[in-house]
């Protein structure tokens, strides 16, 4: 990584240009998508809640991190938040860019009156996790379509 | 439990008057909600893609179970399924209500094109959600707010 300052931001449509979508590749499947397409997403996830931020250092994007605001019959209809698609570029590894999303997507859950901030991990992921202020709560199960 | 057949069926705005809200009080804390609010959350909610799903017997209310439906920037725009706020009434446990709500949810979930459904439970749980045709995925964490 460079040694420039990381900037933690909401991701913008310009960022499709800067290789968003070609992170995710570090995470999973994620084959290029139309910026029309990207645009769209943007718009429509961040008016339910929720944002996608970005780590930027020196005009690199250098990870991203997701926060979907699901809300709720329960609690009174207090939301919950769920984060989701995490990505530290592995050349940025180990230098607090991953840590810093977390915390700013657990911030941005109090402002959206979240009573709670939850996400699903593998369990040699745990241990991050767990630094960044996050516990243990229970098994995700799961099954693929 | 009476003895009829199990219906499962898209809540509607009359199932507040039936005790939906109610039916939550036996998994966590959900005070009572006005029903402009229940209306306005089960729109919203659809409009998403997503469902909330009762179980009718004999006309009352024996369980619930709410699918979101997560868009995503990864595998091509292709969505998550995530299973919530799963009850079945204490009077109406043990005899197929959770599997057939667990079921009609995961249906929902390949309608929506989700290329999987998951959810989160506690380790006691994951014997159902395993006859449910769910295996174990990983790690729930998370911090309340």
């Amino acid at each position: 990584m460079t040694g420039g300052p990381v900037l933690i931001r909401d991701a913008c449509p310009t960022d499709h240009a800067l290789g968003h979508i070609g992170l995710y590749t570090q995470l999973t499947d994620a084959p290029p998508m139309p910026l029309e397409q990207y645009t769209a997403f943007l718009k429509a996830h961040s008016e339910t809640g929720g944002c996608v931020l970005v780590a930027e250092v020196d005009g690199q994007l250098m990870g991203c991190a997701t926060l979907l605001v699901e809300q709720k019959l329960i609690h009174g209809g207090r939301p919950v938040g769920h984060i989701e698609d995490v990505v530290v570029d592995q050349a940025a590894r180990g230098q607090g860019v991953g840590k810093a999303l977390i915390e700013a997507l657990v911030q941005r859950g109090k402002k959206a009156k979240c009573y709670k901030v939850i996400l699903d991990c593998s369990e040699h992921n745990t241990g991050f996790y767990d630094r960044c202020g996050l516990e243990r709560k229970g098994v995700c199960m799961g099954v693929y379509l």
